[in-house]
């Protein structure tokens, strides 16, 4: 039998297991299932163990890692595969139609917490590896697996591990498929992916909340203190003010440019996704290139004073804020958080006090265009979805495949099988199952293409 | 007995009547408390009753007012006294050294809620009408009682309960003693208010929280958009932008400007109680023009967007704030709301929504500093106190002053005995044992005085 014709002849089982799979309530963000997730990985690597994949559980500090390896010929490539089998908190249950970890199919969707985020994903590639070795197919590449339980809740031991097993981890390629395809009827490739910045800004003026009558006029307010500083942030063109922003900045090529005119993109159907009034964004850039390829800044959350029912006549101690900065190549994230630093320390009025903590986050990713690499992903998409993908970015961030060009040298093929609508941190989490039976023919295809290429 | 004697020989009795007033949890603002406030309105209306003062209590649709009256001559003219037996929640009760409805005496302060607000206050006006009638000396006044029971819930059916019972409330001058002096060694009489207008600004971008990764660029932020909606109600100057807002504006006196200069503020020792950083406000006033004589804008608090622990790295679908403006003559509260609501609308960023909500306020009151009331309280001040009161302002409201004036057309006279530092709405409520003394005896002197005005 040949690796297509198991796949071909075990589609029930491969579902099945799936949904055994997706039963574990692995919330790593929650310590009550702290023994869900350590049970979520005993499956995981009992799994891989059974199919031939040499597995094995690493502690990490947080939840643990699913490693595993299949290693054939020094002269083969080394595809690093990697996941998590850790997922979102299933919250608020009775937005749900169905129980979260309890998965069902409805209108050709699997329906569970986990489905395309990731655990539908990952399984397409182990069910690929599965149909080799189950048919004594010889693996024209060197596998190794990172399974991760901590992805939902920030991956915090991750870039420590990969350091650690720097050399048990080494690869020539990275694959995730932990994302999505342009749309229901368009695969795609992600090519890159916007870097992150997070600072928190804190102003303080009186040391208590004072009467707005007694006091208003005659002392500065923090929270008109830091609106002002936040108005500060963008000029009329939507361009970030900050002083040394753009330097890094790589512009949009024309490669860029051009496939991304070519997707099937339309800014009213965008802009009906987003329920906005209007879109907004950076003079002088097409919508694709505003959330691909440039930088941007939000307020994620502000607070300060009374936030009750009715009025309350203060004058209020302090006010705080959260921005995310968007990166592109090749910004700094320490960098800019020095930056936006010290910007707001020099715009903010000199009658309150300002403090800046500055998180730093990952960098933007970019995965070479003109290489093999995508070539090979391109090619193997099209034959398990018969269709050629295009070339997307996504404006997001996964740290850890910055973590992975950083330390093992390696670029990361972004190879998703989801969608943008599969409710991935929402409820009624998703994955449709043509997405699931083409996304493992092309995880398929791909042990096949990727061992073409000349390392 | 005369009624000096009789205040002078009675002292144990009427601090003893007032921790028993004290003791009544007469909290406005929580339902819980709807059965103490009726009794202490009985126990308040039956004890001007035991007095001599015909006493029943009315019912506003809220809490009850307690009305008294006591009518000697039409030819002597009338006052009437305002106050309020209600009082602020005690909370947070672990900051408390004492049981807030448990007055206890410590160095040589009333410590209970209600002590200075108002409850000790107006209580030196029932005890100097007793020393009238309990020593049957003839009471040069006539005198009416509007003691309110939701001034700290915000006087909700105050201004419809005067309306109705205009004829009945009819005085040639109110008297309200529910504020402060000017400070410790110096009393003082208060000549204007500043009015006040509230509005709520809500913002709203997408129609829910979007992944500022995804979406980062292309859309507007709702939070972004307030901010600058509210860095633009300021110029760089301290002055308000609104367009009209300085219209009706009455500049600042030179009678205030000699009066206020003549007042021993120190700028350095001000800003020390503020716990602030440096002193801020409008170019060209100084610090008690800027808090009595000139209008002001404070955002009193702001919400959007994720406020726990962490980064959340969204987009948030909406943000609101709300701003108080204190006002003053001729500012009207209803225009400044529609004012502001206008600008607003005008600098909004078109791609969100935006509504103001406009609550409307009260008007700023001044007292003619001309007229013979001042004087016979600055004389009543003197004897009572020992030294002859200053002119000052106070920069909060008290709405029904300009009710008074509006439908009563009588002026008020803003007696305040406690002092700005007695905690009037925090913790730890206090009034000084020999500010009640003094009170007591001004407000004595105070009916000898009104006596001699010709109305």
């Amino acid at each position: 039998m040949k690796p297509k014709e198991f796949l071909d002849s075990h589609k029930k089982e491969r579902l099945d297991q799936l949904f055994e799979f997706l039963r574990f309530p692995s919330v790593s963000a929650k310590s009550e299932h702290k023994g869900d997730i350590v049970k979520c990985a005993e499956w995981l690597s009992g799994h891989l163990n059974k199919i031939g994949i040499s597995s094995k559980i690493m502690p990490t500090g947080g939840h643990p890692v699913v490693y595993g390896e299949k290693l054939s010929s020094t002269d083969y490539i080394t595809v690093l595969y990697y996941g998590h089998y850790d997922v979102q908190p299933p919250e608020p249950l009775n937005l749900w139609k169905s129980t979260p970890f309890e998965p069902i199919i409805e209108d050709g969707y699997i329906l569970a917490r986990g489905s395309t985020d990731d655990k539908g994903q990952l399984w397409t590639h182990v069910k690929a590896f599965e149909a080799y070795t189950a048919t004594n197919s010889k693996l024209p590449i060197n596998i190794k697996i990172l399974f991760e339980g901590e992805e939902e809740s920030g991956s915090e031991n991750l870039e420590r591990f990969v350091k650690e097993y720097k050399d048990m981890l080494k690869a020539d390629i990275v694959v995730v498929s932990d994302s999505a395809q342009f749309s229901k009827t368009q695969p795609a490739v992600t090519f890159g992916l916007r870097g992150l910045s997070f600072v928190e800004v804190k102003v303080t003026g009186p040391d208590r909340d004072l009467h707005s009558g007694s006091f208003g006029g005659s002392i500065g307010n923090p929270i008109n203190a830091l609106a002002k500083i936040i108005a500060g942030l963008h000029d009329e063109n939507g361009h970030i003010t900050i002083d040394g922003f753009y330097d890094d900045v790589v512009e949009v090529s024309n490669f860029e440019k051009s496939e991304f005119k070519k997707l099937p993109h339309k800014d009213e159907e965008y802009l009906k996704k987003t329920g906005s009034k209007a879109l907004h964004g950076e003079k002088g850039y097409s919508t694709l290139e505003r959330i691909w390829s440039r930088p941007t800044l939000d307020v994620n959350g502000i607070t300060g004073g009374y936030q009750g029912e009715g009025a309350k006549t203060i004058i209020p101690s302090w006010a705080t804020c959260k921005i995310t900065m968007r990166l592109v190549p090749n910004q700094n994230p320490n960098d800019i958080c020095n930056k936006i630093g010290k910007f707001i320390m020099k715009i903010c009025a000199p009658y309150v006090h300002c403090e800046v903590k500055k998180h730093g986050g990952a960098p933007a990713v970019i995965v070479p265009t003109d290489g093999p690499w995508l070539d090979a992903a391109g090619r193997a998409i099209e034959k398990g979805f018969g269709k050629a993908p295009v070339f997307m970015k996504e404006g997001g961030s996964i740290p850890v495949v910055g973590t992975f060009k950083h330390v093992l040298g390696a670029d990361t093929l972004l190879l998703g099988w989801g969608q943008s609508d599969d409710n991935a941190h929402s409820p009624n989490e998703r994955f449709h199952l043509d997405d699931f039976e083409h996304g493992t023919y092309a995880a398929l295809e791909l042990i096949e293409e990727l061992s073409k290429v000349k390392a």
